[in-house]
Order: C-alpha cells, then sequence, then structure tokens
C-alpha cells in the first residue's frame, strides 16, 4: 500500500466521528499558555476512554470492517492501539488476536486480556516481522495495522475535525510522532478540511528516527536509549510511512527527557492532567518554540504511566 | 439575606452562562464507571483555569457589578474563590482587595497577589467577623461574599445547565459540600431547568459541619480534624445558607479519607486527572452508593493540591 497516494476526502474522516462516537470523546481543548497574539492550547486525548488516542483509531478499524467478520481480527501491538482495538472489539463482540513482542509490559498484557482478547506473544524479532508483513501465520482473521492502515488514520484524523470545531484559527499542531499514525490522520485531515496548520512532529533525543530521516532523506533505523518515555521513539520509520511523513511534516522539534519532566510537572500543577512522556513532548515542544509559532495545539497523545515514575518525577525540583 | 428564598429563573443562569464565556471552560462529562442501567460520569472541574470551580462564580460576580467599579471590589477568601476573582477582576481591570486569614497558606497568597490583587491579612477571628459581617472595615469598594452571593450561586449553576446538555437522563448528583455555594448552585440551576435529580452533598469524616446540622435540625458547629483534604470540611454551616441547603440537600454521604485517597488513586489511573481531595470526595461517595444510584455525575470540584502530597497518596499500595 503506497500510503503517500492515500487522500480521503472530508465525508471519510466524517463518518470515521460518526462511526466512533460511541466510544471515545470529543477530548476538550485546553486553555494552557496565552501571549499577545499567540495561545497554546491542550488536546487532551489522555481523557480518553483507557488513557490514548488509540481508541479513535481502533474503533474505526471494527467499524471499517466489510461484512464477515466470524473469524475475527488480529492486530500486532505492544500496547496502547491493542487496548483500544480490544474495548472496542469487546462492545461489538468480535473475537481479537493480539499478538505482542514478548518484552511487552506485563501489565500492559493483562489489560488487553483483561478486556477479552486474545494475546500471543512472540521473540521481538518474530513480532517485528508479524508487523511488517501482516502476516501472523494464524487463521486468525483480518489484519489490522497498528499505524499504516486506512481506517486507523482515519480514526485518528477525527481529532482535526473537533480541533477545526473547538478553535477557528489554528497556526500549528505540535504532534508527538512515534509511527507516524496519529500525526498523519491529523495532517490529513486538516488537509481534507481545505486548512493547512503547520504540522510539528515532536520527538525525545532518546530516539528521534524521524529526524535522522529527514537528514538523510529516506527512512533510517537509529540507535535508540531506553527511557521513561515509552510511547514515541521506535528505532526507525516505517518503510511504508516515510513518503506520506516526509511530505505532511513542516518541522521535526526533538525535544530532552528534561524537558518532557518539566511539562509533566507543569502539566500536573497548571493543568491538573496525568501525563505520560510521549504525551507531553508536544507541550515540550510547543514552550521551545514559544508565541512565534502562533496560535498553537499541543496534542497531548496519553496518560498512560506507572504511577510510581509519575510521583518520582513531580517529586522532583526545577 | 434569605437565600431560601432566592429561586431566579433560568434567563439569569443563562445570562451567567453568557457572563464567564471567555473566562472559564465548558469543563468535560467524562465516563468513569458502566454498569446495566447505570453509569457515573466525571465533571471535571479541575479542568479549570486556576484548577477549580471558583472561577465561574468569580466571573460571574464581576460580569454582574452595577455600574460604578472605579474603587474596585473586596472578598474575604482563603484561596480558590479568591484566586478565581483575581484572574476574571485582572481580565477587566478592576482593582481587588482580597481579605485572608493570617494562616492561609502562603503559596495560595502569593498566587493571588501573583494574580494583581491586593492580600489584607487577618487574625482568623477577624477574618471570620468580615466573612459574617461582610465589613471589612476599609474603603476598598463593592464585598463580595465568596459563599452566599446571588451572582456566585449563579455562575456556579452554569455547571448544570452543561450538564443537561451533556447527558440527557442525570438520576443523581454528587457535590462535595464546603460552604455550599456550589451545591447550591447547582441544585437551585436544575430545578431552574425543571429538572430535579437527586442532590447528594459529600462530606469527609474529618469535619462533616452538613451532616451534623441535618440532624440537629438547624446550622451547628462541630469540632474537626485538619487532614489533607482542604476543599471542604469547615467548622460550621453558614447560618444564612442553612434554609436552602436544608431544603435542596436530598442525602448527605460523610467518605473517609481512605475513601478519598482510594478515589484520587483511580482518577490519577483511570482518567488521568490530578485531583484535590475535595474534588475526590463525590467520586469516593458515588463509588460507594454504586450502581443504585441510578446515572450519577460526580462533580470533581478542584485539582489544586500539593505535588508531594499527591505524589505520596498514589505511591500507595491498594
Amino acid at each position: 500500500m503506497d500510503l503517500s497516494s492515500f487522500a480521503p476526502l472530508l465525508p471519510e474522516f466524517s463518518a470515521a466521528a460518526t462511526a466512533i462516537a460511541r466510544d471515545a470523546i470529543v477530548s476538550p481543548l485546553l486553555p494552557f499558555r496565552a501571549a499577545t497574539g499567540a495561545e497554546i492550547r491542550l488536546k487532551a486525548e489522555n481523557l480518553q476512554p483507557l488513557g490514548s488516542f488509540k481508541i479513535r483509531a481502533g474503533a474505526n478499524a471494527l467499524a471499517s470492517l466489510s461484512g464477515g467478520t466470524t473469524t475475527g481480527v488480529a492486530t500486532a501491538s505492544a500496547g496502547n492501539f491493542a487496548q483500544g482495538l480490544a474495548l472496542a472489539a469487546a462492545r461489538r463482540s468480535i473475537p481479537l488476536t493480539v499478538h505482542a513482542p514478548a518484552n511487552a509490559p506485563a501489565v500492559k498484557l493483562e489489560a488487553i486480556r483483561r478486556l477479552g482478547a486474545h494475546v500471543v506473544t512472540h521473540p521481538y524479532e518474530e513480532w517485528w516481522r508479524i508487523m511488517m508483513s501482516r502476516d501472523t501465520g494464524c487463521p486468525d482473521g483480518q489484519f489490522i495495522h497498528p499505524v499504516s492502515e486506512p481506517a486507523v488514520m482515519l480514526g485518528n484524523g477525527t481529532i482535526s475535525l473537533e480541533l477545526a470545531r473547538q478553535w477557528e484559527r489554528i497556526d500549528a499542531v505540535f504532534i508527538p510522532v512515534g509511527g507516524g499514525g496519529l500525526l498523519s490522520g491529523i495532517a490529513l485531515a486538516f488537509r481534507a478540511l481545505g486548512l493547512r496548520p503547520r504540522i510539528v512532529a515532536c520527538e525525545v533525543e532518546t530516539a528521534a528516527p524521524l529526524s535522522s530521516s529527514r537528514r538523510a532523506g529516506k527512512a533510517v533505523a537509529i540507535q535508540r536509549q531506553p527511557s521513561f518515555v515509552d510511547g514515541i521513539g521506535g528505532g526507525s520509520v516505517l518503510e511504508e510511512m516515510w513518503p506520506l511523513l516526509s511530505k505532511v511534516v513542516d518541522e521535526v522539534v526533538v525535544v530532552t527527557l528534561e524537558e518532557i519532566r518539566a511539562a509533566m510537572r507543569m502539566l500536573m500543577r497548571e493543568s491538573h492532567l496525568v501525563c505520560e512522556g510521549a504525551g507531553a513532548a508536544s507541550v515540550a515542544a510547543a514552550l521551545r518554540s514559544g508565541p512565534r509559532a502562533g496560535n498553537t495545539v499541543a496534542v497531548i497523545s496519553g496518560g498512560n504511566i506507572d504511577p510510581a515514575v509519575f510521583a518520582e518525577i513531580i517529586n522532583e525540583k526545577e
């Protein structure tokens, strides 16, 4: 599938919004920082059921299934996407098999099982092969890719439809970028609306494959350092996502772990939101860019963080 | 002023909603717990600017000032209400004097000063006298009472107008009760809408003056134990609030500190919200009542809590 040619029209995004209306909330756009002629507001996707934007894509992917779902569906995911899909599948009584890497956090796999899905674990390399090939080796039904799937991007793009109603003039949208499905969905939906806010991809210093790929002019693999920021920062940009990402991203901002921790503290104290590291990366990037970015939306992608880690971060002095 | 005869009509609540539209957000109503035929949803007032519902009252009180505001306005408040009033006053360039008890947290007084208000501190007894008499002893302008003021209750009542749009069938509303201004505003606005959800006042075991007053059939003073729950639980019900509170409250639930701490942990982990103790009291009470309460709204009144205290609570094991 050549995703660079994936140019859905507004009716398809609107249909996605209707399809997920019972699964996802219209997340609030919260005031955060104001200066003359410029403002930062927060699109709080951490308030979604299951704590991240992934419910939008999961619900829309299931709503988009054509007819025969008797054999169920399958996906390859380490966590949030699988949870969103599992919740939406349970509500629709569709059997789901989740293929996960063996090193995925046990607590995430347990949450997926609690939502009623069947979980199969694989060695990381085999899991990655499934992710790339979409071949699970099992007769477990239609495969739903967590990132490069039209239904997934349509679901994520419903964020833009809400934003366009919530704020009449948006100059820039800061979005954490992992696989790129969230960013692509938002960017494409704005284009479908005839709007062109600046699309700023936000990465973390410990793993910034999009930044490296832009310098190289192609999808490249990088060395990644593990950190508490686990929702973004993979080892590479997916080959099939590169044509689209290279087209829709206007700028990449790479923030430090310290900037993310500081943003998380601010969001706790001033906005009373619990954000995971990836979720706060967009806020950290927007704060660094400051008023020159104009009217800015920072998308808080999720809030799933270990309470002990969150406690440690909010206890730190500035 | 006899507030029991205060029965404003819908147009006055609607006018309040218009008056505060630039100061407060329409706070989201978030899904939290679902059972067959019953659900708990969260009215997240902790997401308001300054982290509590108080901005609604502060903004509406200023919007309601009749003409001559050259000498400014004054209030007696230990914290949240004064902050809301200060933010709204700064936006309208109205001078504000805040009379506060000398034992108010320095961090709260500093926040009020940063918002541009003039702060005068008094010994606690003298401050309480000002609160009761509305006589500050200074020529500091029109006095705005933080609780028993029609404009304050009209501002708080805008919550009900939003709720009626956000959920078509509400059986019960759980509301933390301190001075009673939040609860009264919500209850009166529902009546103005022609709706009669069950109004449940939520108190904490360390200080439950409304519960004691209902048993006594009159406003009584109690012994209060200080705790981390500082937004509710005063030493008594205000005499002038008693007639109204005795009329509109259907039930009082007194929750334990441990129930509040458990609710705060749930709200952190599952809803990604930072709530102060008072803010979580309504959620704790709704959880105890369970599905028999029907479709339930728990009003999270605020999220202003010391990060170190919050960190300690979320680190506790169940």
